[in-house]
Parts: C-alpha cells; structure tokens; sequence
C-alpha cells in the first residue's frame, strides 16, 4: 500500500532555515507538500493556469498575496484557496516559522510568476 | 472576487454537538469542507470510485479506517490521503472533538460506503 498517513513534524525534520517545500505525497491527479517559512521570508506571488492550490495553515502568520498589490492575513487554523489562475503567495511574519499544507490538482503543475 | 480565505473557527461556529460536515468552497473541480467529530462518534467508512480526498487535522485525534478492518492513529498535525477508490472514514478518540479540513478533486464526488 502506498503511504497514506503523514505527520508534518516528520517531514519537516532536518528542514533547512530557509523557505522549503517538501513535497510528501503525488498521485497522477494531485500532489501534496508542506511549506515551511521562517518569519520575514516569502514565497513570492505566482499562479498555475490549470491548477488550484490550496493551503491549510498550521503553524504561524504571514500576509497572502492577492495579486494588484492586495494582501490578506493568513495565520494558523485558516485555510487558502488559489483557483486556477488566482495569484497566490505569502511573506511570513511574527515570531516563529509559518508552516502550510498545500495540496495541488489538477497536475502537472504550471507555475507563472507574477508581481506580488 | 471569490472569497478565498476561511477560519475554520468561523467555518465551526454553532456547530452541533455531532459529526458535522461544512462545504465552505466549491468550484467546477474541487470542494472544501471541515469536518468536525465529537469524541466516540464517527465518519463511516467509505470510498470514491472517481475522486481523492485529502484530510488535513487541525485538532483532536482519531483511527482512521484503511479497510478490511485495519485502522492507523491519526491526530492533530498529521495528513490522511485517499486516492479515489481507497476506502477512508475515521472515529474520533480522546478527549476533545476532532477537526480536519476536506478537500475532494475532482468532482462530482461519488460515495461509496462499506464496512470498515
């Protein structure tokens, strides 16, 4: 049987301090990673043309990219949906590391950066 | 603009005290809900024949139903996947409810229940 049940500590063990995707699970129809973000980095604004990419925070805060400049808090306990050709991103801020779930479907993934 | 941005907290407000499910996003592809179980109740067994369904626990703890009668411990800060056709369902354990957030890709999604 394919892995089927995670725990994100595991896979961010040995993370380096620098912002890290692990991707911990991929199917032909989805995929699976945990972001990790230490305070005052960013993943920087981007959109996939044919791939939502939704986000569930547990651990930290940080400001969302909405595209046109436009930010929103985003902080544990919340959840992040990127719809197709919705530009997303986040810079972290606070005192400790922002941690997200973020899984991607349909694939492949095609990522286009943009402005934040 | 689509909202994009959900408490889960506010996703939970006047919740009834038994398993509940909240669809707060839908599109033409995916869907997103939070789930939540109060202790010794549970999410039967089941599967979907054409769609996955990826949990993300944000509280409480539980054993997750992997079919033919075999369970694993999920809780708090971990991931469950079930591809399409990987039978999934889950009771809540310990002391306080369980909370996981659903995302179902793609649609429609179709149920399957079965013994657990």
């Amino acid at each position: 049987m394919t892995e089927r049940l995670f725990s994100v500590e595991e896979i961010l063990t040995d993370v380096p301090e620098k912002a890290t995707k692990k991707v911990f699970y991929e199917n032909e129809r989805l995929n699976g990673a945990v972001w990790y973000v230490p305070a005052g980095e960013e993943l920087p604004a981007h959109y996939h043309p044919e791939t939502d990419d939704v986000w569930v925070v547990l651990q930290g805060k940080g400001e969302y990219f909405l595209g046109d400049g436009k930010t929103a808090p985003l902080e544990k306990g919340m959840v992040a949906v990127a719809a197709k050709t919705e530009i997303h991103g986040i810079k972290a801020t606070g005192d400790e590391p922002l941690v997200f779930v973020a899984f991607a479907a349909p694939l492949p993934v095609e990522m286009i950066k943009v402005d934040k």
